[in-house]
Order: C-alpha cells, then sequence, then structure tokens
C-alpha cells in the first residue's frame, strides 16, 4: 500500500468542492468537510478520509440529503425531539450537541434526540465538540444489525457505539466505543494485510473463539466487547435511542436496503452548575495524574487514558500531513 | 455446603431485626431488610444475604452511619447535588432515585448525585425502582480501587458497576454491570469450588490471561470486560461521579482502610415528557421480541435480554424460599 500525506487544508478544501458539488450549499459543504478532515487528523481514518467516497455514494443513492435540516418535533423542559430529516449525519450530529448544550445552560443536564438521522461517522467528533466548550457529554447512536447478541448466531443488535467525554486542560478525555470487541472495517484490514487480531475478536464457523480475521468474516460472528456485557449494553443503547427519539430501532433499520434513518441521543452537563464547579478541573488531573502512574505491563509502555493516543496523532499530522492511501485518493480525486 | 431455604419474610424480619439493634431506626431498618431480601430473591446473593455480616461489620465499624440522611448542597435546574453523609447505601441511593424522578417529572431528565455515601449493594435495584415507576434509569457508582488499567499491573481503577434501566410490561429490563469481567466474588466462589471460569477472567503472575482463579487472586490481576473498554469506562466513570458529586475519586477512597465515602449519579427520564409515550411500550416490546428471535449457539438456550433472570429466579424463590449457605445465615442469627 503506498501511503502519500495530504496536509488538512489541501483535504478540506477538495471534500468541501466535492460536497458542493453533490448539492450541499457551500458553508455546511466546509463544516462537513472539517468533520471528516479532523477525524483524519486524529488518526480516525475508518470515518475520516476512507469513509468519504462512501458518504458520497450515500449523497448520490439519495440515503443522505445535503440539504434536509432537522426539524424540531417536541420540546419539554430538558428535553428536546428532532427529526434529523434524513440530512447529513455529520451536520445533525454537531447542530443536536449545540442545542444539548444551550438547553444544559438553562437547565444544568439535558438531553437532544434525534430520530431518522444518519451515520455520524466518529461519535468522537460530539464529545470533543461538548468537552472543548466546557461541558459533560454522553451520547449514543443504533446502526444497522451487525453483531449477534451472547450466545446466538445471527446478527440481530448493533454495535452501537457511545461516547463519554470531560473537559481536561483545554482539551478533553473522550471515550469512544462500539460495542463489539473489534469493527469489521479493522477486521477486514487485518485479513488485507495477513494479520491476526491482537485478540480474539470473534467466533469461527464451529463457535470457538478466534483471532483469526478470515475466519470470523466467514461466520459473520463477531464479538461483543466483554461477551454478555457488551451485548445487553448494545440492546438498551437501542432501546433507549428507539424510545427517546421516537425513531427507527436497529431491526427496522436493518431491513431497508442500506444504512440510514438512525435514532441517537446527545446528552450534555454544565458543569458550571455545580457547587464544587472551581475546583473539577485540578479533580479531573488528579484522577488522570494517578492513573498515569499504572505500572505498565511493557516496559518502555504507559497507559493511555481515552482521547490521548488522537491527541498525539493529531499533533504528529498537522505536522507532517495526513497519511492516506493513494488509491483511497485517487478514488476521491475522481468523485 | 449445606443449603437451607429462608422464605422472604422471615429473612426480612431477621435483618431488620438485627438492623434495629444495631442503631437503624425501625422504619429505616424495614426498608433496607427490604433491598437486603430482594436482592436475595433475585439471586444476587453476594450483594443480598451472603453480603448483610460484612454490612452489619461496616456499622459496627463506624463506617456506615445508620441514622444519618442526605443533606442537599447544591440545587440547580434539572440537578441536585446532595451529601450522603456516610448514611446507609442502600437508603441513600433508594432516596437519590427518588428524588432524581420528582425532578425528571418537572425537567423530563434529572441528575441526582452523591457525595460521601456507602456501597448501594446491587446497583440493579435503583433501575428497578425507577423502571416500575416507569422512568428511564441511568447510573453508576465508583468503589475502591480492585481492577488494573488495560496494559497495567497494579489496580489503580474502580470496576465501577453502571446501571441502565427501561420499564417494561410492568417489570423492567435492567443492565447493571461492572466494568471488571468477572466480580472478585465470583473469582473467589469458583477457587473455593475448585473451578475454572466459562473464560478466562484476568492473568497469571506471569502476565498470561488465565481462567484459573487462583493465578487471578495471586497475580490481582482481574480483567476488565472488554480489555481497553472497560478499563476507559471505569476511568470516565470515576471521573464523572466525582466531578458530579464534588465527592471522593477512586483513588482517594482507596488511600482510607475501608471501601466508604463513594460517590454515585442517579440519572432519570421522564418518558411521559415524550411525544411519542404512547407507543413506547410497543416499541420496547418489539426490540425484545427481535432479540428474542435470536439463534441460539447451543440448541436448548434461548437468548436473554438483562433482567430477564433475575425475574425467573425471582418467581422461583418467592415459591420455594431464598436459597442460603447454612453457614452464613447462622453467622447472620448471630449477629
Amino acid at each position: 500500500m503506498e501511503v502519500i500525506f495530504i496536509s488538512a487544508d489541501e483535504m478540506k478544501s477538495v471534500f468541501t468542492e466535492i460536497l458542493v458539488k453533490n448539492g450541499f450549499p457551500a458553508g455546511k459543504a466546509a463544516i462537513c468537510a472539517g468533520i471528516f478532515v479532523q477525524n483524519s487528523l486524529d488518526g480516525v481514518i475508518s470515518h475520516g478520509v476512507n469513509r468519504f467516497p462512501r458518504f458520497v455514494q450515500y449523497i448520490r443513492d439519495g440515503y443522505v440529503k445535503p440539504d434536509a435540516e432537522p426539524s424540531l418535533i417536541s420540546s419539554t423542559g430538558a428535553i428536546e425531539q428532532w427529526d434529523g430529516n434524513l440530512g447529513p449525519g455529520p451536520l445533525n450530529a454537531t447542530f443536536a450537541t449545540d442545542r444539548a448544550m444551550k438547553l444544559a445552560e438553562k437547565h444544568g443536564i439535558a438531553l437532544v434526540s434525534l430520530a431518522n438521522t444518519n451515520h455520524w461517522m466518529r461519535g468522537g467528533t460530539y464529545g470533543w465538540q461538548a468537552a472543548k466548550k466546557g461541558f459533560v457529554f454522553l451520547g449514543w447512536t443504533n446502526t444497522v444489525a451487525n453483531m449477534p447478541a451472547w450466545g446466538a448466531i445471527d446478527p440481530r443488535l448493533g454495535n452501537n457505539p457511545m461516547i463519554i467525554a470531560v473537559p481536561y486542560v483545554n482539551e478533553a478525555v473522550v471515550l469512544d466505543f462500539a460495542m463489539s470487541l473489534y469493527s469489521w472495517g479493522k477486521i477486514e484490514a487485518c485479513k488485507l494485510n495477513g494479520e491476526h487480531l491482537s485478540l480474539p475478536g470473534g467466533f469461527d464457523r464451529n463457535g470457538n473463539l478466534t483471532d483469526d480475521p478470515f475466519e470470523i468474516i466467514e461466520s459473520g460472528r463477531v464479538l461483543p466487547a466483554g461477551y454478555w456485557k457488551g451485548s445487553g449494553l448494545a440492546l438498551l443503547l437501542d432501546i433507549l435511542a428507539t424510545i427517546l427519539s421516537g425513531g427507527k430501532p436497529t431491526f427496522e433499520i436493518t431491513k431497508q436496503n442500506a444504512e440510514y434513518g438512525l435514532s441517537q441521543v446527545f446528552i450534555t452537563i454544565n458543569p458550571r452548575s455545580l457547587v464544587n464547579f472551581p475546583s473539577i478541573e485540578t479533580s479531573i488531573r488528579s484522577i488522570i495524574d494517578d492513573f498515569k502512574k499504572s505500572v505498565p505491563e511493557k516496559e518502555n509502555q504507559t497507559v493511555r487514558y481515552p482521547g490521548e493516543k488522537a491527541l498525539k496523532t493529531r499533533v504528529e499530522n498537522l505536522i507532517k500531513g495526513i497519511p492516506v492511501n493513494k488509491k483511497v485518493w485517487e478514488v476521491i480525486l475522481n468523485l
């Protein structure tokens, strides 16, 4: 695989132009392009540059409506329910996070839900968005069914990523995790590279746990993170996304011919509402400091808090450019 | 191990009497005893009858103050912060759940936090409490450090149980999970019975994953559920419990000579605030119905939703009595 390095500015201008050609209003194209670039800068290329061609295809197929905007369905106290009207997932999610922060300024805690929205790409995006403005963020999305329940062989659960973020020293601690131990993207990448997973990540056709990506792809049985725990959490997050938004559950999304019309939840908490607000920054820092004192298993390693690696990758990529598979970039330039 | 069967009524009257002898006001003794009995009825004896002697010991040691009540520290919009004043964990948590429901009736969503509280025993208790009254519940607690971070060998994280509950056909779907794959109680029970764990649940002294409880107890390295995922979630839940309550983080609790003065969070959502409230029951039922259609791995099994097993055990134990280790019961009768 030949890798080329693209600067963030160049990538953003290429993406923006393509989105405008595909029906995005100019301002929205720039915001949406910026999210794909930021995800790539942070090293999450599966939901950044590598995903961009499929995002454009979804616009052309009509699953993502480039000019659609969310509309308010219901507002009661600290809760707002919005219809995403099948607009671009990253724009709808950015909007919902903003709304949730505005509401939390008034109520301390707030919940905004989105029905009929689209794939938000990297959920961490919205965690960073809120935490960088000083808010606590808790959010999740449902997905198409892509993971069997623990003890079952047919995929009926989504891997429903969940995000928890808190502000930390002008940046953030951002946990962004799917309910499957490994993403299908990771498993397929390992297969292509002829590598095994670092740990068993699914079952073979005989129902034995395996780290062989080929076997997992054959069986279709990816492993829930924490076995019964990731399975249970995936189910609950789907129930909550569905009932809080009034949108579609995983099993109805799965009946469609593509993954669109998702249900999402955005909860924000305003730490300025808390009596201990002045000491919160010190408090978070003391917990991270203690965590970092962990004795690493391997000598020249340190434990990393969620989001720490993204920050490091971001700095590297800002300096030397974003590493991109040359073939992927050629596909993008021809979009 | 000789097992005897104790009726829920008898257990409650024995527990109530002991709590009164140990300084509980009569009304509170009955409520607290009822929680220990309910946990036992539901099959969670590790946080029911088996835990009762240690709970009484903590009262005698002065860690749990039997007559202490929570006091309001701060109230802003939909958030209330309370000091648990080291009162009995189950009573403080019941109170906080009730407060959160009252607040959610007004605001749609609400958050109540507790600083300086005590072990709430089984977190699912408060999920059932809220869901049976028609509320969505999301809550968690921190604990003493009992689990190394992923990639580390020394325990600096709590296993910080998290609970998510939704109402379901007059009962509830209740997910109640700790961040370690297996509890220390489970690992010690397996060791006593000369059994292995069903899956690798920790490391041996050479840093290899093992299902041998003896090896895990020797190394002290219990496995986070989902490896880096359970580790990251444990860290975030401790940060949130600490900053939202203004209470102690895991590393400060761990400096004490016992596990007391915990930090907890109780979030409730009132589904009656949602525009789709009339269809929510049907919606949850359709998701569970689809989930239950999963093709089981083993022929005469079915997949279970979180809370399903507790409900079945409850019915059995109500009929034939709660199975109790005879020696444990003798210890309790001598308290």
